[in-house]
């Protein structure tokens, strides 16, 4: 019998390698792992990562939510077209749509203003704070710990910006084990240069969002300015370009499959460590009734609010995002039967406890993982509550007044002792916030989704009413739709709270001023106040006790993982990590395999002309010459469009770059495949990989596609 | 820089081959192909496969839309588990769940009756009757030339049948250019033997329908009986086995990734030789409309029939016919969408315009292709009308008042002179037809159904109106919902076809008799009579100036292939044909690949415990343990479960035995791929695939889940 080549077994075989690479390592513990990264391919010294101000950690910065990195001297900033595209969208009017056609400064006159709130976060120093927030806790438990770690952290930020155009931050490791101070110079006045129309970064569009084949240009250009004193500034003509110490190189060639790739940046949040109750709260109940109240919403939403309506538009982005996320967790629910994560979290917990078992100076972690456990039972049961309640209270001019309200509270207060959120230095966003409010705010389709919300409050289990509510809208057993519709008809014509002025004037009443105000919705927000205070303090004192019993808990993890050789890295938190691998396809499912790479020619075979999948005719001509220029990737025959990676990466990941064993630019992270979403709770190193855009198709388009030139020149290109 | 094992792009290398097998060649044709066949992997004599009644081809059998073949020298059939389910389901009851149980007959005497019209065919003889058909139709054209056709065909078959139990029907091959007498003996009594559970033979269902990677079951068995004088007979307990002179070896192993395999059976058909005129129509036009209209008709039953319903499980069937072909026709879109169907159409046309243009002697093809794309436009535009009218034609109760009517009209002529469906040997279909419609039939969602056509109807041009059926419906310029759902009503109300005797008792009513019943369908009916007469007379005066033409044309592709050293298949005919290739993945899109098997883990992997995702808990827990007895393929490590081909088929070929170089059985050919439902109109080798159930997998099922050792014993399995 014949024997053809087994070229698929052989390749399965190299898909599912053992060395995955799982971990979002905090700088200081790259030299812990030194040998695995040099091992990997890394050739930069492990050491020289861990100074986060100099190259090239000091050329990764923060976007708030993004990250992004420096790739000249005059402070061109690269990332996600994703995370630009507020910007691009803020400075697009009919005459020009730069969403459609794409935005090029010729010049740095022609820069645009991004929009307002974007930022530019360089991270300038980290220092261990877990003695200063820790050391004077001794006995309190509960709230009473929480105020005072809350008061600490405070007094850290304080102190810290005091020092000048900082933007500081407390971030709490290994679930409050250690504790560290992050100081990120905040500049204000960043400009957009350059951005390739939603037919190229935006390419797949939603349909393609989470999915491998990929064929998305993910990228787009900033620049950061400052003073003329070289010091952040507000927007001037006066401005001049910053000057980043470290910038990354970008190259133009030489990455291939199984090559290194590490990626820095900052992801948001993950459940590595989260306990088996949890999961079981989370993948039995939360997601699945998150799911399904979700597809309900999103139903209202299309029924009340006709496709191409004025009242559709301000919707679109809610929807956009209520779809993503339904995607997102319906594939985490997936994933977590695929992977069997209840089993999983089983076993581990068994090992953990047989490790704790092996020695008697261990038994307080046991304790305090029982009571870490029943804690969690009991934060699932008030979750639920406020689950439902949540959406009982989900009308937006409802979330203005309790906002405008709880602010007048806070401000009878020194600045110090005020709610986080509600301090001088929150003033700005909340004021952003209830600006944007009008371009996504609708009366009818907030009354549609607060009339759905009501409905399934009141299904709900009897035990998750809260008095207040029920009271205040005089809700009865049932829920009766003519009655409800008619009381709460009386809130959208009663209230002035959807007049811009009207609502962001009331930033400075304080509370009398309020209470005299005769809104029905500022009257509801008074009405729920001392509930959701009460609600608040429950809360925090779940999480003094929960940090107390967490910290306990990783110090056993660690411990544990410790005498098994292993370095626990802690759960992302939106501070910087590294996370480091190789470009790698992979078999997602049996019978499947996900190539590394995608090419040009992807991109004419899925083009329908039709968004999202209608990239511009030049492009498509420019695949039909073979116009590849210099960054063809000769074992794929074409120019590569995006990549995959082992790397360990999360929402807020968006836009890292991807640097190669020298440190240079190699792509952009931005996003991960379906089956890698549960990876927020367990990662499988089968499944896991993350999506990158490939440097050499970002040089393409802007050298064939968009001509842009200038910004080719002002970037260092490496082509080895 | 590090070099990876560049596995993957070998993969793609080999996964695109220039050699896939596009053609379903009639047996006849084989030995002028015979080179490539022994090349690819045929070690059989070629010659040996054109002799329908010896080994291999007279194993190979048709059961009416499906393929299926002996594989014991008792009449044991193999064939689609989907092929078979009707007869599953007619014998299951609440407390016998066949459907969900599986079914094992442990002795002949337990085989269960299928379904009523179940027939196993055995083509005995085919014969080219070109000349006797076509030789006296001197200048004869249009319907005159169809008409004459149509007797010669007619006759022919009678005769035929003559000779004792056979069902005869003539083939056109070539559009008209040759004729086949196929002479076929029809055994009426079949039984079913074994078929696993839906969990197993519908494993993944319509989620997993024209998909890759696949891990369905699709096999069962079924025996043909004859009558102790070894005729075909009607069920009686005194039957006994049909022996067939022919029957299949099942192979154990063996099969790999390169292996030639075959496949023999009856595709339905294909318009690969279609012109550009038409794939206008059929992708600009009746496709989208086709999608449109459907997803409209879907929607209306499900939201008549609430779930769950018995009104519902009456339209199961229906919203899984139009949910299957909804699919497929999507699939076809994109797929020509993908492959440039139309350029590709059109570069062909210019080059055969070119042979053409060579010499003059070839000048009357030129003619012909000018006349034929001439009809084909107006053809179109007929069939458009016919479309609208169809739909607003579509009450089940009028179908049968129509078919009733037109039965009582042709009966009054001479057997041979009726048309055919309403001769003598057509009555049992008729009858089982009438009868079944009760079990599909609910007024509430039928008249829904009428409603959104009529308003599809009355939406369409002006041009596309009937007058018959807008004066006996009395419909006006638009589409008045109150008013006509009203006089709708009526219909459903005075009818008394929906009572299943009384309709076909009506089977032997005369036309007077049928005129005077004062039904309204059944007037309805009897009012379009003359226009739908006309509408047929109209349709086949196009039919035979059509089938002259295409004749013609076929001649000048033939001619034109043949100078390209190319032999030319006709199109599919539901006549029995071969197709060969080879065991191959494949890449459907950049930057994925399909590997060439599945496995049994891949069952686990995807199972959830919610149906079509339920395989039974013995076979993931003998999964489990790896227990994968003499079946695995080593290089999968595993047992396979389905495999890909480069096979050339479409739907008709279900069930048909997939066959090594030896003529060995090595599987059953199932579906295509969703990238491969376009290969109706256009062969692509990149993304053709046929799949395949392993035999390996259905031995290892019988063996281990189902204990089906007495089948296994009466077989000849085969394990080099």
């Amino acid at each position: 019998m014949k024997r053809a080549l087994l070229a698929s077994a052989a390749f399965l075989a190299f898909a599912s390698p053992s060395h995955a690479k799982e971990g979002m390592y905090t700088p200081d513990q790259l030299p812990e792992i030194a040998e695995d990264l040099q091992a990997t391919g890394l050739e930069l010294d492990p050491q020289s990562l861990t100074d986060l101000t100099s190259f090239p950690m000091g050329a990764v910065i923060s976007l708030g939510g993004c990250t992004a990195s420096f790739v000249s001297p005059e402070g061109l900033v690269v990332t996600n077209h994703h995370c630009a595209r507020g910007s691009v969208q803020y400075n697009s009017t009919e005459e020009k749509n730069y969403l459609e056609d794409g935005f090029l400064a010729a010049t740095k006159g022609e820069e645009l203003k991004a929009a307002p709130g974007s930022r530019v976060y360089v991270t300038v120093d980290v220092k261990d704070v877990t003695d200063t927030i820790t050391s004077d806790l001794g006995d309190l438990t509960g709230k009473a710990r929480y105020d005072a770690i809350d008061l600490s952290e405070k007094e850290l930020i304080a102190e810290c910006e005091a020092e000048g155009p900082y933007r500081c931050q407390v971030g709490a490791f290994f679930g409050g084990m250690q504790y560290k101070l992050i100081k990120r110079l905040e500049i204000r006045d960043v400009r957009l240069v350059y951005a390739p129309g939603d037919n190229i970064g935006k390419y797949g569009g939603d349909i393609d969002n989470w999915m491998w084949p990929r064929h998305t240009g993910d990228f787009s250009f900033y620049r950061a300015y400052v003073g003329p004193d070289g010091k952040p500034a507000d927007y001037s003509e006066d401005n001049i370009p910053f000057q980043p110490e470290h910038y990354l190189k970008v190259s133009a060639g030489g990455l291939e499959e199984g090559d290194f790739v590490m990626a820095a940046g900052y992801p948001g949040s993950t459940n590595r460590y989260e306990r088996l109750k949890e999961v079981e709260y989370v993948f039995d109940w939360y997601y699945p009734t998150w799911v399904e109240t979700r597809q309900d919403w999103i139903d209202t939403i299309i029924d009340t609010a006709p496709e191409g309506s004025d009242m559709r538009i301000k919707y679109e982005s809610r929807l956009a995002g209520l779809n993503n996320y339904v995607k997102n967790r319906a594939g985490q629910l997936e994933g977590a039967r695929r992977v069997g994560l209840k089993d999983l979290r089983a076993e581990r917990e068994a090992a953990l406890d047989a490790w704790i078992a092996e020695d008697d100076s261990r038994a307080a972690y046991g304790e305090a993982i029982a009571q870490l456990d029943a804690l969690t039972e009991q934060s699932a049961d008030a979750n639920k509550k406020r689950f439902w309640y949540a959406g009982a209270t989900t009308p937006a001019l409802l979330d203005a007044a309790q906002r405008l309200y709880r602010l007048s509270v806070e401000q009878e207060k020194p600045d110090a002792e005020r709610e986080s959120g509600y301090q001088e230095r929150d003033l700005t966003f909340i004021r952003q916030r209830l600006e944007a409010l009008d371009r996504r705010y609708d009366p009818t389709v907030d009354k549609a989704e607060w009339m759905l919300f009501l409905e399934k409050y009141m299904a709900a289990p009897e035990a998750y009413r809260v008095a207040a509510l029920d009271e205040a809208l005089g809700l009865g057993e049932t829920f009766n739709e003519d009655e409800i519709s008619a009381r709460l008809d009386a809130y959208y014509a009663g209230t002035t709270l959807g007049d811009t002025e009207t609502r962001v004037g009331l930033i400075d009443a304080d509370k009398a001023e309020l209470e005299a105000l005769d809104d029905p919705f500022m009257q509801l927000a008074i009405a729920l106040f001392e509930t959701e205070m009460a609600m608040e303090a429950e809360a925090k004192e779940r999480a003094g006790q929960m940090g107390e019993l967490r910290s306990a808990y990783m110090e056993a993890i660690i411990g544990w993982q410790k005498s098994n050789g292993v370095t626990t890295y802690p759960d992302a938190n939106s501070t910087l990590r590294v996370t480091y691998g190789t470009v790698m396809g992979g078999s997602p499912k049996d019978g499947l395999i996900y190539t590394p790479f995608t090419s040009l020619e992807g991109i004419t075979e899925k083009d329908s002309g039709v968004e999202p999948f209608n990239a511009p005719q030049a492009q498509l001509d420019l695949i039909d010459e073979q116009a590849y220029g210099d960054y063809a990737l000769e074992s794929l025959g074409s120019v590569p469009v995006n990549f995959l990676s082992d790397l360990d990466s999360t929402g807020g990941n968006s836009g890292s770059p991807t640097l190669n064993g020298k440190g240079e630019l190699v792509g952009l992270l931005f996003d991960g495949t379906l089956e890698s979403v549960n990876a927020d709770w367990h990662f499988d190193p089968k499944t896991t990989r993350t999506i990158h855009v490939d440097s050499r198709y970002m040089l393409w388009v802007m050298e064939k596609v968009s001509g842009a030139d200038n910004l080719i020149e002002e970037m260092t290109i490496v082509s080895e």
